[in-house]
């Protein structure tokens, strides 16, 4: 039997970003729009435009009709019926850039809003994609989007069943393995993350396991001060992620100078 | 007529570290903790203890019932009646270290998890302080003492009617005012934050104000590429300060050598 449309297989993402960047970022197949008619019609129409110009169908309702659609009312008056999130294998993270590998290996993030944010800043300093784990990981649902700001609409994704088979693998193409953890070895200002590099972000609760500890080339930990045990994950993630961003910049700085 | 005792005059803190960092940090008068009985003790026997040390009042109560109290769920099955937050004078965030003044001003930040993560991040570079607005700001609430993993019990805030008058009067005391903005002069890799710094964090939807910028000596732009606009308030934070706590530490580095 076939399935009716706008089942639950269909994910609906929601929040302004997160929609305008789906249409923007053309990989999923997004069916429908829907826009609340109400007070702050300015960004909404940024949406609307975005969606004429694709020929993707614009519904208009009320807001609590929205609220209703999407099951809460943090969509900021935008929704968006769309395929599912096109994850790509893990050779798509390693062959298509001209920088090498920059890849932030998430495993077991469980919050979507540290998935969120994580991605966003990923985004921002040029990341050449994410690892997630199959089980146990926040998926890039419609809440990853929306905390995301759409930035994991634009990102690689690859979804793995073993997050220490994939790192060795990682290494035979290259790639050096950085653990995060406050324990390391080297401090994050004094690690080099300039070249072919795979970052690896344990869960919130446990950390780093110890078969993908036992991966890395070398675990570094960001340096800390004050009575308070440590970071917030996505926070950790940041100042890595800029830490390596930084070296990369002076990399091709140096190279063309 | 004199107020009950337990009124809403007196914040109810909640979760394992908000409330654990209150009795540690010994600021807040905190007048009686409450824990659930429940599935997981272990976390809640330190609070337990701690609590016994300080010779606070402990009661245990079913877990609904602290659900009532608190009013929601995400308390961890911990809680604590507790005094007013402790703000301390702007004075006070200059005077008293070992280091130069090192200041996070948020201004008109109004996410309480934004504040709670920045707090946190603050805590872990050393910051000497964080100066919020009085209006328009998140005050410094139970959410964000939860958020901050109860950072911001052991940090000095400083809540101030006027931060142009405020940067103005912390110039005149040889600190340094940045402000970040994407379009900031300087690259963060390139901005000099060693010295006696105010970091200065604009809202989360519209940026720095243009009366606060005009105070800045200079503005700083974190580097970014890719489609989205600009990073999240706090991960923009977490980069700033740690990019100036390794400026700084570098600097006690050749000092010492």
């Amino acid at each position: 039997m076939k399935q009716p449309s706008g089942t639950k297989t269909e994910p609906l993402i929601y929040g302004v970003h997160a929609v305008s960047e789906a249409i923007r970022a053309g990989r999923r197949r997004v069916r429908k729009v829907y826009v609340a008619r109400d007070r702050q019609p300015a960004r909404r129409e940024i949406i609307t435009t975005l969606a004429g110009e694709a020929g993707i169908e614009v519904e208009r309702l009320p807001v609590q009709a929205l609220d209703a659609q999407v099951g809460h009312r943090r969509h900021q008056g935008v929704a968006a019926e769309v395929s599912a999130y096109p994850f790509v294998a893990l050779e798509a993270l390693l062959s298509d850039r001209d920088q090498p590998p920059f890849l932030l290996a998430l495993d077991h993030i469980v919050d979507p809003q540290n998935f969120g944010a994580m991605a966003r800043t990923a985004q921002c300093v040029g990341a050449t994609g994410i690892i997630i784990t199959k089980d146990r990981s926040a998926p890039p649902s419609p809440a990853v989007s929306k905390a995301s700001a759409g930035a994991i609409e634009h990102m690689k994704v690859a979804s793995i069943t073993n997050m220490a088979a994939t790192l060795q693998a990682l290494k035979k193409e290259g790639v050096w393995i950085a653990g995060a953890d406050r324990q390391g070895e080297v401090s994050l200002f004094e690690a080099d993350l300039g070249g072919a590099l795979a970052l690896v972000i344990g869960g919130e609760e446990k950390g780093l396991r110890p078969l993908v500890k036992k991966q890395c080339d070398f675990i570094v930990a960001i340096p800390q001060i004050g009575p308070i045990g440590s970071l917030n994950a996505s926070a950790a993630a940041a100042v890595l992620l800029y830490e390596a961003f930084r070296q990369r910049q002076k990399r091709v700085r140096t190279f063309e100078g």
